[in-house]
């Protein structure tokens, strides 16, 4: 199992744009072989730095599969609109992969 | 669906260390009502800062059962040892909770 991880610090203000975003896409992950589950996940605001943290959350079943899925058309298609938004971020985006070392 | 997650910088050297802490636990998560997985991770080695970055990876069926559990002698039976170990780290562990907002 793989998890890959994307964490946006959005400005505050900007969370429901965020939200709406991810909300109105068309994902085709689930064409894709290895995909286990997405999830968006809104974490704690940072009230001194003004930014609420978001983090993309999608369990693959390997690492191979996701590796096979970043160089794939789909993947290509879901980043085609990347940046067009209107959702204003502090730095950016921080990807994260993780592999289990232990649990089931 | 709530996601509690702790991140712990590992000291290159340290993670088989930190594998074992985890492997030979005695873990009563499963006890708990709205337990649903828990994962230890391993994410990549930043080799510049010398560590390797795990993530502990608790599902729960809500934010409450969560703060039940923090509340809980499971809770403190689980923590009783931390700090006891060998495993080196860089800082605190660094706790991030996440509630789901888009995905199924």
């Amino acid at each position: 199992m793989f998890i890959a991880m994307n964490r946006f610090k959005v400005m505050s203000g900007s969370e429901e744009a965020f939200e709406q975003v991810w909300k109105n896409r068309d994902s085709k992950l689930d064409e894709m072989k290895g995909f286990v589950s997405f999830h968006l996940l809104r974490g704690s605001r940072n009230e001194e730095e003004g930014y609420t943290l978001f983090a993309s959350h999608t369990v693959w079943e390997s690492h191979e599969d996701f590796m096979a899925w970043t160089k794939s058309q789909n993947f290509r298609d879901a980043h085609k609109n990347a940046g067009s938004n209107k959702v204003l971020y502090q730095g950016h985006p921080q990807f994260e992969g993780f592999s289990v070392v232990e649990g089931a």
